[in-house]
């Protein structure tokens, strides 16, 4: 289908959360994919928790405050060095090997792009800057702005407010299915990028497109 | 410290979720565990997307709809039969060992007891008289009243309006870490029963007490 433009997650679907691996199994040795997952878990429920009692933390703090329970709750000493250099991994994860070429050949059609993400705009624009893909994003929005979280309506309204075009007339692509999902409650055309063959959240409904990797989105929106 | 009532969290808290591991072992040999936790924490992931997003479905459609995805998740066929017969078991989860022993001595001190749980009524109220609980509780109070599950302020707000009384009056009880800290952010006085010696989550506050069984809070609240 022809959108607007195209809006992308970023952690887990621009970017691969899990790169830091490597870092914490040099740190950790054979515990780096348990932290790496641990982490990520703790984060987004952290993100879930504080936007429904209303208490916003950025997402710097919220996922520096996941690493540390992620360290302890693995029986894993985190010096203060450590911590920090774990996340200043966040400021230049890998993208999936794919993401760059697809996100060009989007870009080099006319397609408006972007990313709606929980990141601060200060991780973005250096993890999009790390990437090489700071050029082909039009837009940059940060939940920072609202306060609340994803799947909060405040966060996904950030989208038609920015590109200009009424929520159906847009399309959200996530590798979160939970995201996906939220997304299209709202009203986006979405995309699940299932990297990992994970079966689909009971939620109600389902993502507008699935694929394997973001180069299958390519026939979705053109 | 003297309290008007204590309220408490039911499930991981006066019934354990993980008491179905045996049912589902023996569905599922070797993977009883491991579906409990698969099935649990998604259970939880769904309360706090649903109610992010405005999208409320009941506990016993959202325990089943976990249910449904730790199974495929984990590659474990789920007839309708097992789906029912795990599902069941939540109507009658176990009491942890002192549960029953700790509410009649709060009880017979006079203090007045409650459940605050996400489960329906009916859940709630099965459960409870399984476990030998109903003549003990004076408040069953279900999420379900207000279509928002914890950490929402709806939902926390149930305490007060049935007992009564202050929020800051009020004791809260429950197993687990977010949800005592959920309690003391809308402003309970909040225990922690800290039964898998967890660590506290990241959440800028922490419960008022802690202790490792239901029996410690006995000096608490008291």
């Amino acid at each position: 289908m022809r959108v607007k433009a195209v809006l992308f997650d970023a952690y887990g679907t621009l970017f691969d959360v899990h790169s830091v691996v490597a870092l914490a199994e040099s740190f950790f040795p054979g515990r780096g994919a348990a932290l790496s997952q641990a982490w990520r878990g703790r984060q987004l429920e952290y993100t879930w928790l504080r936007t429904l009692s209303g208490r916003y933390r950025d997402f710097w703090q919220v996922t520096g405050d996941a690493l540390s329970w992620a360290c302890e709750s693995l029986a894993l000493p985190l010096s203060a060095d450590r911590h920090a250099q774990l996340l200043d991994a966040y400021l230049r994860l890998e993208p999936f090997p794919e993401n760059v070429d697809v996100l060009s050949r989007l870009h080099g059609k006319g397609m408006i792009l972007g990313t709606l993400s929980n990141g601060t705009m200060a991780m973005l624009e250096s993890a999009l800057a790390s990437a090489g893909m700071r050029d082909l994003v039009t837009h940059v929005l940060s939940v920072d702005s609202v306060g609340r979280y994803k799947t909060d309506a405040a966060a996904y309204a950030l989208g038609p407010a920015a590109v200009g075009a009424p929520v159906g007339e847009i399309g959200f692509v996530s590798s979160n299915c939970w995201d996906a999902i939220g997304a299209t409650w709202f009203g986006y055309r979405t995309f699940w990028v299932n990297r990992a063959n994970a079966p689909l959240d009971r939620l109600d409904v389902k993502p507008g497109g699935t694929g394997s990797t973001l180069r299958d989105l390519l026939q979705f929106f053109t």
